[in-house]
């Protein structure tokens, strides 16, 4: 694992870090493939627009790029996590005038190949916490991060391979580290995220992708009836892709027909 | 400033703590007056209750007062932050079965005395931010503060003091850096925080003491009717104590006769 903490090698950072403080901050987890990061532009525009909706001063391009090309030459397949929060502070909740952030870029081995999860599907269940409605916070991936730990708490068997989320209100919303896909006939819906939950690249990828491979796919608000009559359940994200569901909650769902189009729809885009 | 990681001079902790990747930890703010602790028993009984509530171990108490002895001493007057964090993990959100926290206690300068303060009042404001619901969170004094960031920013104004907090569903909570008391006839109410908020040591030295010195303190769900027809506003956190508002919004409140018999209630205890 190696870790640059603005540009330079380093391990730790500051206890007075922003970050540390109050998860004041966003981050993205992505893929190294082949050497290369997957999906990139999509990860830094995801990136700035989570860093504006917080009004952390955004990253240029050319610093994540001269991150990685010190980092991304030793490295073939990893995970990437890059981070930015909004530095030092001693004032409190206050941010200061003119923030300088502490940006990271982090890489973590990637997740063995497991050719199971591809012939049987993911082993899901559902979530007994309720995500908070917070539209001020929906859709960013920020450092706020205890719903989804106290979710994965609720778990400790190791074949159930995610859970399903609900909100306060009982719509469904995403996965604990996903997005989430139904497939109903004639279309793919995937949950709102403006009142909480966290827009992924994957699932945007596929929102804009998949027309162009002649599937609907579109955004809607869903239920737990909605879960029950799906034809199939999806899950993305940036990491792992996207994976199909044979099991939820105990009820069985076959491999989605329309898989590897989606799959060719969220890689084939530029 | 000062700072001790796991009891030992440090200023910086490991990128891969859970703190600094999820906020995963709780934190406390104190007084040091005199060179002593202020109301130490309640800040580690609440620290060790929010531990619990989040599945962190619990830090012994000898452990923070041998930190405590090391820094103290050279301590009159200043602010004292407590921080447990889940410690270091790579795995993703699941905590590791046997965390190893990190223990952290940072020090501050007190805030400069401001007697206008105490003469004029605090001048408050309401925030546009409503929080959001989590019951699993409230209460805890975590380290997910976004919102108390959000609505922080929501003003520059330095004659503002502070904001004022509803939830999603109007409720008033709590101030920004504090919890709020409501002066009706023959009774104090303050917010019930079994939804959102955190519960403060102040509050809570307040709801058990006032009975002692003849005043009705109790929770209540309270609205934006009941703040403008209160009869005066108090404030309370640890650092500062307890404060009245002179201003909320634009109307004006007189300081509450019971102020007095309220800063014995919350001092005069164990």
């Amino acid at each position: 694992m190696h870790t640059l903490i603005n540009g330079l090698p380093a391990s730790t950072v500051s206890a007075w870090d922003r970050g540390f403080l109050y998860g004041d901050g966003v981050f993205r987890t992505l893929r190294i493939r082949d050497g290369q990061p997957v999906w990139w532009q999509d990860h830094l525009d995801k990136l700035a627009l989570d860093c504006q909706r917080l009004d952390l001063p955004v990253v240029e391009r050319s610093d994540w790029e001269r991150d990685l090309a010190q980092l991304v030459p030793r490295l073939d397949d990893a995970v990437l996590r890059l981070v930015v929060t909004r530095g030092e502070g001693v004032r409190g909740y206050q941010p200061p005038p003119r923030p300088v952030v502490t940006r990271l870029v982090m890489t973590a081995p990637s997740p063995a190949p497991d050719s199971q999860l591809e012939t049987e599907g993911l082993r899901l269940r559902l979530c007994d916490l309720r995500l908070g409605l917070q539209p001020r916070l929906a859709g960013i991936k920020h450092l706020n991060r205890l719903e989804n730990i106290l979710a994965r708490q609720e778990w400790q068997d190791p074949s159930i391979h995610e859970g399903l989320l609900f909100d306060t209100e009982d719509r469904l919303i995403s996965a604990v580290q996903g997005n989430v896909f139904l497939i109903q006939p004639g279309r793919i819906v995937t949950p709102r995220l403006d009142r909480c939950g966290v827009a992924g690249v994957a699932r945007q990828r596929l929102l804009a992708g998949a027309p162009g491979w002649g599937v609907q796919v579109m955004e809607a608000d869903l239920g737990r009836d909605d879960l029950e009559q799906a034809e199939g359940v999806l899950i993305s994200n940036s990491v792992m892709g996207l994976r199909w569901a044979g099991q939820v909650d105990g009820r069985t769902y076959p491999r989605p027909a329309v898989l590897d189009a989606l799959r060719e729809a969220m890689h084939g885009q530029a």
